[in-house]
């Protein structure tokens, strides 16, 4: 638990987008809500309000990308948000990555092909958790991947050990499901007891079934232009889905990713290089974290230091995506405790275009992501397109 | 065949400094060379030329280091630049990393090594390399290679398969060398011919003896925290022995790699990464590389176009690994042409505390490495420390 706020004493008003509704057509921003407030009021440089525009309705908001002005699914103000609040706080004006959102349309297109996968060819996908000891935590996450499997249509095959067992009784259960043929992912909840080797243990994983991608086979075939890796590690492969999904460019990009674990950071600058990216990493042994921070058009944020990266590391219009949760010490929370990411986040809302809360960010994307490389791993087995 | 160029018309006079000259003692810069050189003369930000140290020789030159002075081997002046040359040309002030001198020095060290291990145990090391086709610069590489595994007392093993050899052909014989206990490294050259499957070719190789460190499985335990790859690959192992070698810090350090092949930039990176720098690899999708990479102390640069990193891509006292091998016309040279590297050596050597030459930088180090590899991979199977 750690003592950490960088919230202002006097808080700001925030002026939030909730975006990436389902719906369709395209709901306006209130009218009301844009009188008085000039363009340049929105520090998301992408972003144009605009009342008319030759092509489109009156109103509503669109980002603009290198072939012009496109729809995108549209921006709706919060409800909670009046006209008069709306001119105030204008200076807050960076768009919510809603990866709640975003993660339960994932697991509505991975429920929709696990169907059709059944009806076409009667293969359920499966994924097997092994849990050595009960850390609440990790308890939690288990209890949590079970859900999401079974929300979709997966079958969870789960084995708790006792925090005593041997490295051998762990070996053995992954050799089973390794043979099993209606496993088809493998995971292993980190961390493990102190007396183990984890290495050892994640080496035993068949590689067709690491669906955690922490296989130094996958890893290596990440950083390698011209290899495809079976599996790519979830949280940033999820990082890398909530740019896509929201439409923001990658190629060419300045990125900077902040933390170099084998988990989260290092696979995250991997695969920004690999969507063209200018990449930076920045890590414990950086001497000017915030210089060099200050420069990315895209930050992602993947150290677990509560509010870390400040307003003064952001460029502004940079987006964020912010990896670390952090519980800090609230005594205004029933818990006693609130989860805060490594970023700043009322501080990143003035100054980035857009940027993921926690929680409700990064997190959700993480399981949406280990369902999705348990059923790729099926379709692949079972030669499923 | 490239047309590129960056001298400047009116070439400069260039006081270089040779350095790493095996010889023991203290050499003195002649102090009529010192004199009236300010110490500002000199941008190599580390090094001072000092005529009354308390404690070492009137008129040496030292590197300092975070602990203060400390004897490094000593600078001497080139016999043919005089006094007032020298006066005149102290803008051009970089060090020559001087990587024939460094790479014969480690060669001179595997010589030893590999000589008390045939006392010791009567093991010889030994490396197979496979060529295809007989494309001159390849046939080139082999022979030199073979030549520097007879200097050191490595057994040679040459297959040269004809152009239109299958890919099966090339397997019998990557197999054979697999089961083979005298042959400790195996080398396949490249490119191949177009008919032929590099990446299965490669992934055949044991991975005990993968000399070159290309296999997908090497590269990802180079990634990772905590894992120990096999074999690093040669160039990018290379460059980081120049740097440790001249006694740079890489820790904390911002450095800088251009390009991102499979061979060099991409493991360059990761390990630069291994030794604590802050990494940004720069490449073709890179909007900015001049902004980029003009942040950097350490520069490596591995991108193939001649002459591209000028002057103005430098910062003042930043170190340079230039890895590119470029062709240029030239007509005064009887071969009608010249080598020149991907940085503009007569501008870096103006800005730059350290740079390597081309030819004669990076070069001579890759064959040293893979001499090295080899040495290492016949230790580790025969656990001769």
């Amino acid at each position: 638990m750690a003592f950490a706020d960088c919230s202002t004493s006097a808080p700001t008003r925030t002026f939030l987008f909730s975006r990436l509704r389902p719906r369709r057509g395209l709901p306006s921003i209130p009218p009301h809500l844009l009188r008085g407030l000039p363009v340049a009021g929105f520090r998301l440089p992408s972003l144009r309000i605009t009342n008319s525009p030759s092509s489109f309705p009156k109103g509503n908001a669109f980002l603009r990308n290198k072939q012009g002005f496109r729809h995108f699914r549209p921006f709706t103000v919060l409800a909670s948000v009046s006209a008069s609040e709306a001119a105030i706080s204008t200076e807050a004006s960076a768009m919510v990555i809603d990866g709640k959102s975003i993660a339960k349309e994932i697991r509505h297109e991975i429920t929709t092909e696990i169907s059709r996968m059944k009806d076409e060819i009667g293969v359920i996908p499966g994924l097997a958790v092994i849990l050595v000891g009960d850390r609440k935590d990790s308890t939690t996450y288990v209890r949590n991947k079970k859900k999401a499997c079974e929300s979709v249509g997966i079958k969870s095959y789960e084995v708790c050990l006792p925090e005593d067992s041997t490295e051998e009784e762990v070996l053995k259960f992954i050799s089973g499901f390794n043979d099993d043929p209606e496993v088809h992912g493998i995971l292993v909840q980190l961390p493990l007891p102190s007396h183990m080797n984890e290495q050892n243990i994640l080496n035993a994983v068949s590689i067709e079934k690491d669906v955690d991608g922490f296989h130094p086979l996958n890893i290596g075939r990440l950083a390698m232009r011209g290899r495809e890796p079976l599996f790519v590690p979830c949280t940033p492969k999820g990082c890398i889905e909530l740019l896509h999904r929201c439409n923001i460019d990658i190629k060419g990009k300045q990125a900077v990713v902040i933390g170099r674990s084998n988990i989260v950071g290092m696979p995250a600058a991997l695969l920004l290089l690999r969507e063209d990216a200018t990449v930076s990493i920045v890590h414990s042994r950086t001497k000017n974290p915030e210089e060099v921070t200050s420069q990315a058009d895209i930050i992602i944020a993947a150290v677990g230091q509560p509010n870390m990266v400040r307003g003064s590391w952001i460029k502004p219009g940079a987006v964020i995506i912010d990896v670390g949760i952090n519980p800090v010490e609230d005594a205004t929370s029933p818990r006693g405790y609130r989860l805060v990411g490594d970023v700043c986040y009322e501080e990143a809302c003035k100054i980035a275009s857009a940027v993921t809360p926690v929680p409700g960010g990064v997190g959700p994307m993480t399981i949406a992501m280990l369902l999705s490389n348990t059923l790729s791993s099926a379709k692949r087995m079972h030669n499923f397109q």
